[in-house]
């Protein structure tokens, strides 16, 4: 293994993906070397608290705490402090220095990927970030380079594995919105603050990057349109599961055509049907997938962890052999690329199917009416079924599947049934989604 | 779009894939320069015959049948004739001119992958074949880039669309083997020789081309174990499917470790039972599939389709635009990368569970009989069935699945019931793969 060229990682931070990067840098230096084509010498790992107890027992003397010194001189940093500050002034330090970088931090590059990737690209450096999005699942690489000469149309992710946990376990085990979350809580599924899981900002994040790489425009995050799951109840688990679908909660990026002509983008995050036989549809658990459609590829999907410490270090160890490759090989990394420039447009431009449940009067007339309410906002329905609970005297649940339609006449046309007389209540909306 | 430097791209062959490569190439000629950072320029198609009927109007001028002359001065070759030679010849000349090459011959880079990755890395040149296994699913790749940094333990390949429609409609459709392959036939799935998907002489080389890249080892294409599905029974799919399985013909890679204490590798191809819940088991129609498991990434799945013109010229694209940026940037490809040389060890070394029919004598003592052949064995019961068919005088049916053993042991077994006295026929042995 002699003759290789050295080079100086510097790791920040040393929390449970930093310690298993760590630990597999030192236990894999010569499997890594012969991959690489260059010897990855880890320089040190940058943390607050020297002391802190670790996942994994490492050299005492590669720790620091003086990050900025660290990033002097690297090779190859790795970023994995998360949050934004100090991260991103390193993350610039090292570019604006010439060396390649590689990060897990999803709410720094869906907040300011591009102002990092224009700081690479002025250098020729490296930024690569295959662990933001789906941890150890490699789907930014077949995005940017794999499906390089397609044309992706429709990107749909179950990235959030908190969610995904509590959405199977209501649909598979029965639980109660409450006790799959709680569930999900003990097993350390989700995040310190949860709302940043259930509210749908992590999937929005997700949405972000994978809107960005697939159709090489910016997205801002605040463009994401975001609904997360905490209104999801047992009975829409149920009604879905009788129609044939399966709740889940989606990050999508998708190119649309808006109702004056407009080409662009869309990017959104909200809990949807999917079809059983989806392949989307049997991803349980904590488990991660996305579902990408292309013109010329048709339908593909990426399977796998999208958590844990030594599952999101895979991806980063790929990120950092392929850094090191372009050190051996010479010439710029290449650049993130935002070249296409669309617009970003309204959920109100989308068109899916959505499925209605409406508690009515059981009266006569009543079907005729929400009928009629349907044909004015031009919205055609594809299935309609009246059903009257043992004991609800008067009342009916009425449930709707619409064609697909534009989110924006199918709004209205809830709103029209939500002030009609004979409608009591509307109890559940829902889009359909991974239809051709 | 102006500034871009030329690059001269020979395509040899215009079949169903090349026809969709050509139109891709001339369709999308702004967006691949965007994303390239070169401008493609299709310098000509060699074809056996110029006037021969084609899926794509392409101009006639492009056409020639002097491939040789065609590849010299290409910077980049893409050969898509499919077959050993003279695609063999044209590509090791490319390669020795300099230029890189990308080809979708599966048949080719089994049997000759390392002499032609060889040549490529002797100038620098970059020999580049995802469209070779599972068309358009990005899966060497990932394999070879994404999880650099990782330990890959097994690779479990749903990698033969045709044998997949075949077996699926047995499944769910509840097919004779014979209207599932008349099917098949009629839908174009099968190759012209069908043997080559049926008897898992594709799978194989597909098995042959991941075990090699996921294990940096050479490994011949005879050194691959081959079983297909002309033997599989629709008794046997009842079998599986009453048992929580669906039979699978698998190509399997896996890192295994001898009886005397070797570490090595197996490369096998069978039909398998897989447990239903498994993400491989909902792989419908002529889909394909590629189910990874690496140490740290935990377990992984690649989807999409694996045959069609359009889908599979969509990896071929991504390979093309990858060696035009390396054009622009300057440095050699990435090699083909076999340092780890690995011993391929023989089937009889693998380890896994079986599950065994039996037509037994319907009398006592016959499951005592063969308990103790199971012993004598070293192999354990996990669980035996014995069911009687209405009418069947003297005689009983019985599944007995295994634990976990090693295949030598397995067939020993297997050997010693068939030659029992009690024991009238073995209908089915089948191994259980997938499991942890």
């Amino acid at each position: 293994m002699n003759g290789y060229r050295d080079l100086r990682v510097a790791l920040l931070g040393c929390g449970s993906v930093g310690a298993q990067v760590a630990r597999l840098i030192l236990e894999h230096g010569d499997e890594l070397a012969a991959r690489a084509g260059a010897r990855l010498t880890l320089a040190g790992i940058a943390v607050r608290a020297i002391d802190a107890p670790r996942d994994v027992d490492l050299p005492r003397d590669l720790f620091t705490t003086d990050a900025e010194r660290l990033v002097q001189g690297a090779d190859i940093v790795i970023e994995l402090m998360g949050g934004i500050e100090p991260a991103k002034s390193l993350i610039l330090q090292a570019l604006q220095g010439g060396a390649d970088v590689v990060t897990a931090n999803k709410a720094l590059i869906a907040a300011h990927g591009p102002e990092l990737a224009e700081a690479a690209e002025q250098v020729g450096a490296q930024l690569s970030y295959e662990a933001a999005v789906a941890a150890a699942i490699p789907i930014l690489r077949p995005l940017r380079e794999s499906l390089a000469g397609d044309h992706i149309t429709r990107v749909l992710g179950i990235v959030n594995g908190s969610t995904n946990y509590i959405l199977d376990r209501m649909d598979r085990f029965g639980d109660s919105a409450e006790d799959a979350a709680r569930l999900a809580s003990e097993l350390g599924y989700l995040e310190a603050d949860p709302t940043l899981d259930v509210e749908g900002y992590d999937a929005a994040q997700k949405a972000t990057i994978l809107a960005s790489i697939a159709f090489h425009t910016e997205v801002p995050v605040d463009a994401v349109y975001r609904e997360g799951i905490t209104k999801i109840t047992a009975a829409q688990i149920d009604a879905a599961k009788h129609a044939g679908y399966v709740i889940k909660l989606l990050a999508i990026a998708e190119r649309i055509t808006s109702a004056d002509g407009t080409d662009g983008v869309s990017a959104r995050v909200y809990p949807a049907l999917i079809e059983r036989d989806h392949p989307l549809a049997v991803v349980y658990g904590g488990k991660n997938a996305v579902f990408v459609e292309a013109e010329a590829a048709g339908e593909l999907m990426f399977y796998g962890a999208g958590a844990g410490g030594a599952e999101t270090a895979s991806a980063v160890l790929g990120d950092l052999v392929s850094a090191a490759r372009r050190h051996v090989v010479g010439g710029p990394g290449i650049p993130g690329s935002l070249h296409a420039e669309l617009p970003i447009l309204p959920v109100s431009e989308v068109s899916t199917a959505y499925q209605v449940m409406l508690e009515v009067r059981d009266e006569p007339g009543v079907l005729a009416g929400v009928a009629g309410i349907l044909a004015t906002h031009g919205v055609s329905a594809a299935s309609v079924e009246q059903s009257v609970e043992p004991g609800a005297t008067g009342r009916a649940t009425l449930v709707i599947g619409t064609h697909v339609a534009r989110e924006g006449d199918l709004a209205a046309m809830v709103e029209a049934l939500r002030t009609s007389d004979t409608v009591v209540s509307v109890t559940s909306i829902l889009r359909l989604e991974g239809q051709a």
